[in-house]
């Protein structure tokens, strides 16, 4: 008998289909379809040398030689406009705000072949840094009411350009679903007193079932109702309403366990298209106590269809806690993970 | 300079981002991706002679000669159980009901080869009424809060059997997408003592520079703030909440604007991948003022990134209006679009 489970924080529904389960080996990638990704591609506006194919850079990291390591530039084909002032229009039932904002691109790393889950520990840390401080300037920005930090992975996630980059989209608006949450989450702080996410989060320590891995931070783990198989979340142990007001040593931390979670899913399921996200209170709401931002990575191994458009409900054709324990149960080279 | 538009019903938003328009021959196939596809395909379970192959029909529509023209039969791998009574239970933060409901497939044709562009308005008539016979059987189910009727058309759009066919899952629960729609369009009825669909669709057939076509009970057209390239709404002029209330009338209405919908789209853009769902009230709100059902085609010519992941919102770029005077323009094959 199938299983529908509800999200306590978003309150979407997914039904958890064990008629049709499938293995993790079943959603891997074929070896046929993996190839090879080279260090350096002459073309790639991303590579070294080709810096003057992007925009300005708004932050750079250097290492002592001189050569960048990160690099943060407006995107070329950006969705925004960084120059003007917001402007907001109703004309009948027609709301619209002109397209004002910020959309960054975050080079990760001078090598076209290394994503995060082949960079060292120091190197992720760097992009943790970066993400940080473009974070921060976004929220100074007064027309910027919310700020979306993501990365695309692959085609079936939507990228286009393969060489390893992040990408930042600052609105002049907050959109509904990021609302309802809220709202959702004040409505359980009223009832509580408890932030949602800190229950969700001290629950799931306790039950261990859906853990993947904890360290002195953070945590990670596959939601009881995931909507997609391996989609999973990184939360931080300390609350903040805001991704802009994390500690250095948290960074630290929060490097260490992205680049596990995506070795995870590299080495176990081999190297799959994804996206992840870092979801944090607007801008206006940096203090609240009943917001709690966090990453969650959504594995793009299933298509939405239909159903799934026409509900907002999904269907996830895998057990999360069988996932759990086979993230758990994936083996990461020991050179490069020696503390793992 | 981009624009950002709210959806009124859902106060979504969407980036019209003009600084990446394409256009609409930019997004049709390409010439060397379009397979002809046989009429008859010996292993397909859909095509007649393998009837057996399916589970038992609820419903079938035959010819004079006895030969079937459309079949519902339940989904071999059904997402949900028809058996058993539906039980909800709580444990701590965990909200789950067991997975019963219907998973009902709608086979369109016997012809392997004819989606609903290429069929006769006689032989799209026919699946509509299995539609509306298929949704009302599925109302009466006392288990069932809520049924999504849906079509997935193409790869992209995540079907996997090629062979025309619609689906119907009616789940023992109604999703917060619906709830949040309803909630907004109660919200403005209160505030102006009408549906708020009703003002959006008189608005557009006012207005005709989003309208793709207009018929006696329905009007077709690009929605202001269209999320994705060319999606498209078909709403009933006659007050409904739920599509099981559609007259006969309505119904031959519907067929004809569903198949001259589909035709711009499969010549204007070389038969795209699509969804299309039947947007409809939950069961207990079937007689609701202010809510009203609607069909919805959503072409799958972009993907779904971080971006989109994370803030609900889309980037679209085309532009509305352009869209509906392209797909206006779009000629059809005069000998079966006689009258269009």
């Amino acid at each position: 008998m199938p299983e529908l489970r509800q999200n306590p924080i978003t309150k979407q529904w997914v039904i958890i289909a064990t008629e049709r389960a499938k293995r993790p080996q079943d959603l891997a990638k074929k070896a046929a379809d993996i190839k090879p990704v080279p260090s350096y591609v002459e073309q790639c506006p991303f590579c070294p040398g080709n810096e003057r194919l992007t925009p300005p850079e708004s932050l750079r990291i250097g290492d002592a030689a001189g050569k960048w390591q990160v690099r943060v530039v407006a995107n070329r084909f950006a969705a925004l406009s960084s120059d003007g002032e917001r402007v907001r229009k109703h004309e009948g039932l027609h709301n619209t705000v002109n397209g004002v904002g910020i959309h960054n691109v975050i080079i990760e790393t001078p090598d076209h072949s290394k994503s995060i889950a082949l960079l060292s520990h120091a190197e992720v840390e760097l992009i943790v840094q970066c993400y940080r401080d473009s974070y921060i300037a976004a929220l100074h920005d007064p027309r910027v009411e919310n700020v979306t930090l993501f990365k695309n992975h692959g085609l079936a996630a939507g990228t286009s350009l393969e060489h390893p980059h992040s990408q930042l989209i600052a609105t002049p608006i907050i959109p509904p679903d990021i609302r309802y949450r809220m709202e959702e989450a004040l409505r359980y702080y009223d009832w509580s007193g408890e932030c949602i996410f800190c229950k969700v989060l001290s629950d799931e320590i306790a039950e261990r079932i859906r853990l993947v891995e904890e360290t002195e931070h953070f945590a990670s783990f596959i939601p009881f109702a995931a909507l997609t198989p391996f989609s999973l979340w990184i939360y931080p142990k300390r609350h903040m309403a805001s991704f802009g007001e994390i500690h250095p040593e948290e960074m630290r931390d929060l490097a260490g366990m992205l680049r596990l979670v995506l070795a995870k899913l590299y080495y176990g399921l081999a190297n799959p298209d994804y996206n992840y996200i870092v979801r944090s209170a607007p801008s206006e709401g940096r203090y609240l106590r009943y917001y709690h931002w966090y990453l969650t990575v959504i594995p793009r191994l299933t298509r939405t269809a239909g159903f799934e458009l026409g509900s907002g409900m999904y269907i996830n054709p895998t057990i999360p806690e069988a996932n759990a324990e086979f993230l758990r149960s994936v083996a990461l080279p020991s050179e490069a993970f020696a503390s793992a």
